[in-house]
């Protein structure tokens, strides 16, 4: 089996967009916010959305089940109060609860939280807990700048987030690290803000005790680590100065890399330097990169072509790296799998 | 010949030390301001601070010319205003001068700018030609965050920034994009911030029309590219689903990449990558990074060896990286070492 634990619903029905656009116009005048109820978008609709699209690329490349959620860009938790991000947060999540429903062996959710910058993180415990416990959620994406590129708020390590730590830890869910839209015009979103939300985090959790107070906290850093395997020498050398313990045992309990690095150097890199247990096969499809390359004909963002080519993984390594290591980081997975398979076979 | 392009001046004696805390004590008191010209530092204490630092290492490492300038998480261009920046910048310049002329053969000046967030760069345009026109210095270190991890500033792309790249291209001299120290607690410095302004410069670069404007100004971005190198493939594709040219010609021509990266997979991708004419050599010492690697016996950045080790380089090609390159980025680099050699003659 090939889990894609890094997809987001970007393909979304007009509607939506619709709803978002008269919820920010709306800032200003609640009285004109639209009602969610309203927001009619049906079977038909949902599955449209993705057949041409994520079903389709996940048949022609070969993956079986994509962690599915909403788009990143679109969380833009910088926008309105923490009202309007739960608002925003509930339906875009419910989307992707209709979509693993109708498409249980192709998609399982993973949540947005209405995060809200300057609010205290505990006011994503209800939406986290809901989307796990009533939709079988498996995860979460944790915004660490719900500020939009201002970086206003506390660092990941700061106890002004362990509330949310605490529940993740107890419902069992990991968090995929992932800013959302910039709303700061020195950095391009995704060509300068993702990445660098990445490389941000690993060095927070690197500085940080936070893995000594959370010891089964689990994070994966997508875009193959933003810059941190590129520079693990660097990050080996830095902590080594700071008479930190080595990485691995540092913090690769507890931090995992997804593979969205568009080509084989990249992916080559990623594969020698962080142990293959750390390795989360991912494609971020359908995504920041929609074209295919001249120089191979396929699709940039088509990574497991390039996990395949890589000689010196055993085939061992390859089904830790599509399969094993996300059905252990993601801790409810194999109890999801199965009551997927056994709603298909009734 | 070796040339490192990317050498700062870390082993200050501790009267600057003592300089730079006298004023920032004053900040708020100008009358408590101390007196540049009070600052004592003898030629030998100089000597004595990088004969056993740089020196020492450039020996030991069989590289032969530094492009030194001053401590670049000292440069603090947040800390105080525009005067304050001006004189912590005059006096981390004389010393590199000073520098520069007690060993001609191993260190060429580049300089720190007066920048100050918010304040119209043409002011470091006085400096800039001081330091080119009278110490014979081939370049300059350009932040582009002078609010030290805030962001606050224009990109490199605004046309706020014109007329210093008029100035640059005027004197024929390149910059290095260099942030700064970091008071943003979510931005270690070296860890985070410095990679994220290399990420975020390139963006910027990708995303404007800058070499148009400026055919003939160049930048070197440090840190081997920040994360750019490792995502070229992310890059290529950004560029082209934006139907720009080709990465090759949309920049290439005008950006180059330092090989400061501490560990053989990261410059193999760096070089297998990026083309041969884009690479300088570097190795930021001392810098970021201080510790002999447990698994090598080497330093970290003892990156020459590294370059060594890489098989897929011709001679020819790491000639390049070596001398040719910086001859080239530099344009003033030639004729300061010929008069370099002369002198030495005399």
């Amino acid at each position: 089996m090939i889990i894609d634990c890094h997809g987001h619903y970007t393909t979304e029905p007009d509607q939506l967009h619709d709803f978002r656009k008269r919820q920010i116009a709306a800032l200003h005048d609640p009285t004109q916010r639209p009602s969610p109820a309203l927001l009619r978008i049906s079977d038909d609709e949902l599955r449209a959305s993705v057949e041409g699209a994520q079903l389709k690329f996940q048949r022609e490349r070969g993956t079986d089940l994509t962690i599915f959620s909403p788009r990143a860009m679109g969380m833009a938790h910088h926008i309105g109060d923490a009202g309007v991000s739960l608002v925003w947060s509930q339906i875009c999540n419910e989307l992707i609860h209709r979509i693993c429903s109708l498409y249980p062996n192709n998609f399982i959710g993973v949540c947005q939280l209405p995060q809200s910058p300057g609010v205290d993180p505990k006011n994503c415990i209800g939406e986290l807990e809901r989307c796990v416990k009533e939709f079988g959620f498996i995860g979460c994406n944790l915004n660490p700048d719900p500020s939009g590129g201002h970086w206003s708020g506390p660092p990941m390590s700061d106890r002004w987030w362990y509330p949310l730590y605490e529940k993740m830890v107890e419902l069992d869910v990991p968090a995929m690290i992932h800013v959302s839209g910039s709303c700061n015009p020195n950095f391009h979103t995704t060509g300068a803000h993702y990445l660098n939300g990445d490389t941000t985090a690993f060095m927070q959790f690197l500085t940080s005790n936070l893995f000594n107070d959370f010891p089964t906290l689990k994070f994966i850093i997508p875009h193959g680590g933003g810059a941190v395997p590129y520079h693990w020498g660097r990050y080996r050398g830095l902590a080594q100065d700071m008479k930190l313990p080595p990485l691995e045992e540092l913090l690769l309990q507890n931090v995992f890399f997804d593979t969205c690095v568009y080509h084989l150097p990249g992916i080559k890199l990623l594969t020698e330097v962080i142990p293959v247990e750390n390795i989360l096969f991912a494609s971020e499809m359908v995504g920041a990169v929609r074209s295919i390359d001249p120089r191979t004909g396929h699709y940039y963002d088509d990574t497991k072509r390039y996990i395949d080519k890589v000689t010196t993984l055993s085939e061992h390594d390859r089904r830790k790296i599509f399969e094993d290591n996300a059905r252990k980081v993601y801790g409810r997975l194999n109890a999801r799998l199965e009551r997927s398979k056994e709603t298909v076979r009734a």
